[in-house]
């Protein structure tokens, strides 16, 4: 199957590297131009398109995603499919559903979990949404960048909710561990034991990765922005305002970040979140 | 090393259990009276204490804890030892620490983290605070109740401290949950997709337990009640603002709690938090 | 001086009326034709516009504001001025102020507090914003227009910010206020007596208002309707976090806000606010 | 009437004097002795409320209260009524109705808004609740001290429900006006402009004092310290879960004077709650 691959960042380039191991004729195209070994290089986002069944788009945000997706429907053929893995806004991806059947051409949304490492690893976990026939012709794609493949519903939207959503279920709990470890400073209990105690109950790498990042106070370089934190609570806090439900912890998480960029923060890891937190009390 | 267990419960039952498999010569006291195979019993709290080196007690609250403390203090020799595993405030592990010092008796706080099941199997997280010498002359009895042992500090109320905030990590989880959970099911995204992605993503025992009850709305028989959830939401409030800090999530979930109850949920798990994020969502 | 005044609605109206009163020479528009005795009518926003020193627009929100200004860009002699007295966003008015600035026109944001009735009675408070000397060129108009002119800045966007932050006062007191008569009500108090007490405590027509809508639940018809409160709680947390600054309060009305519109009230009062704490706890 | 008046301080001592001016025999009695021209006074509580139809008491807080009712119930006379004007528990309200029941003697709740130059003035807002008999007995009590008399109902504790609502109510309003002060300050609009267009919208002594103190910064010597302001949102989270209901801006504002506290303001004016929103937006 020949394949486009649109974005060659952190989490784009492994993934792209993903797709030739499993086999798949791959073209990439990067908005500055970039190699992949292995893999063809094209010239526009249109011209990496032309011939092939599926261009799969992993970019920043939803004005990156939009750009590309324009130039991707120049080029992907009647009957051609866009697979847009990035974390975008519920309302882009029916924007770009529509489009595409404009174009007479498919397109399904497919953002994953993971960060970098878990892309090199093959371990994301894969969340497609849209026509179930469209997602089977595509498991093999969906199987080779991941471990597990969630499908989400039948719309493409609903695989947008679902994952911003999941990111808003880390926002909170960065939120929450930074309250509890400003008691714990307060109390005189060091974080470190706190997060040993923590690791023991939970016993989530994510838990324990974020929990060793406040911890140890690696708040840069940042593995992930706190500004794109905030985008990603402001996407949930859209989804959910949407289908009329409200998510109250991300109200508070929001208020939060926006202290933090105003103290600096907005480059700095998004598990910093926990510093608001420790100005509150004092600290 | 001859023990005193105190109470019998949930939790306490198999507790005693693995201290006679460990080889601990047991003595058990329950309210109601109750038999421990392998356990010689007492008819009192006080009587249950005479003679031993510690006496450890599990029951359910700050009121249960004072009142079996003050037995316990009777029967106690001056140098032994009562060693609090129950879920306490901080406030009453200082009230307690000086009460058995005036009777020349040592005091030691280890809350355990670990639901019944996980007391029977002897996987329980231990989080022992006081005296170091003390802890180090029971790291035999943390050893034989649980999985791995967390010292706290040096204070007893500090693991009571930790233990609170533990619970009130939990409670979060629960609330994003819950909140998470009205918006797939408003976008029509079902409950147990969105909790197949999340075991992918936080690969948490902890999650996939509460988030299994939240989909299949098991809230009833309890694991644990609602109101004993708001009863330790309360206490990590009360631990913060002892120290001077907030835990503005904490204070959002004790509404929530409180709304709760107001619509029966007092007895149901806690885990049926969830069902108020769906009614104000008009689910 | 010859005026525009676009928007003949609720506000508007009353508006174009004072002006004429105190003697400006006033051609109106109304997106659906309407006339006002006294003034001339045209038939367009750019025909009314015509030859007039200043045209001021009352319309309903950001997209009747810009397409009205685009329009009046259009009649407006170079050195005249467009004056928007809508609530409008922040943002809005720094690109309206660089749209007309294009065209060689002045601007002025000038929102006004007060409902219709006040409106009629001259008892706006007027928030100007902008250029000095032109503020002073106008003040004969907001005088016309109200009991009272507050200048916000010397930049068009300060007026907005004021004024979406007053909104937002008026919001949190009905959230506030909806809160408190949830726990009288449950306490067996009448809502009536509390309003009784609050309006001896605060004796602020604002309380005295809006409480006798929600103790006489005279939510519809609407005097200013709940999904238009939204709206202006939304312009108000753009507008915080625009300058780096959170409103706690605003997020939580807002979650509100969207919880009553899920239980069907977005054309009630903004006051039924109150029934999403009733139903909250239990009522 | 004779009349016993338990609390000479800032609000008892113009009381007192308003029940003198209005011809009624009054025996004062202050922890701390002191005299009040025309009265007589008594060496105990106890004393002052020999011989007495009434004793009204005026303390700081439930601890105060509950130590004077207890000397007034060995003073008074059976049939003799004791009115709390204190800001109380609704607890301890229900507890003393029952104990002065105890001694065969009559108990009301009559708290009071109005700060300590309203009582001077004799502009106090009264809160009467208890027996309506009772009430119409000591009606002319009331009178005497203020400008309007409200009965919340036929239980002593309905009272004080009211009253630390109504407490809540300013509290809000004070986080609101902070909140919207910081975002007037990072958009460059001066707070005094901001005060100047809420008192025009607004038109409530209260916005106008407290904005006041607010925008010249006022905070110290305190007209009402922060830490009493946060036992006054306690009062009033616990009369609304006690009921069933939740306060969600109280918890909010809970959190904020945790903050302000920990901050080193407990003793400045609860006003300065405003420095909260300040220091989140970084200024």
């Amino acid at each position: 199957m020949k394949i486009a691959f649109l974005g060659l960042g952190k989490m784009g380039a492994p993934m792209a590297r993903n797709l030739l191991s499993a086999g798949f004729e791959v073209t990439v195209w990067n908005r500055s131009p970039k190699a992949l070994e292995g893999a063809r290089v094209a010239g526009s986002a249109a011209e990496a398109c032309a011939g092939c069944e599926a261009a799969l788009s992993m970019v920043s945000d939803d004005a990156a995603t939009e750009s590309v997706a324009i130039d991707a429907a120049k080029g992907l053929a009647k009957g051609a499919t866009h697979i847009s893995c990035s974390t975008i806004s519920t309302a882009l991806a029916r924007k770009l559903e529509k489009m595409h059947a404009d174009h007479g051409q498919e397109y399904l949304s497919a953002p994953v979990f993971g960060r970098p490492e878990a892309a090199a690893a093959k371990r994301l976990v894969v969340v497609p949404a849209g026509k179930p026939g469209l997602i089977e012709r595509f498991r093999g794609v969906f199987e080779a960048l991941g471990r597990m493949t969630v499908v989400a519903g039948t719309e493409p939207w609903q695989a947008n909710a679902l994952k911003v959503c999941g990111n808003f279920m880390i926002a909170s709990m960065l939120e929450t561990f930074g309250e509890a470890v400003a008691v714990m400073k307060k109390s005189g209990v060091g974080p470190a034991v706190f997060l040993e105690a923590m690791n023991g109950l939970f016993a989530s790498p994510v838990y324990a990765n974020y929990g060793a990042i406040v911890v140890d106070r690696k708040f840069e370089p940042a593995g992930f922005q706190l500004k794109l934190g905030l985008k990603d609570v402001r996407l949930a806090l859209a989804a959910a305002e949407e289908v009329g439900a409200a998510l109250p912890i991300a109200s508070l998480v929001r208020d939060h970040l926006i202290s933090a960029i105003a103290h600096g923060q907005a480059e700095m890891d998004w598990a910093s979140l926990a510093m608001v937190a420790e100005r509150a009390a004092g600290l």
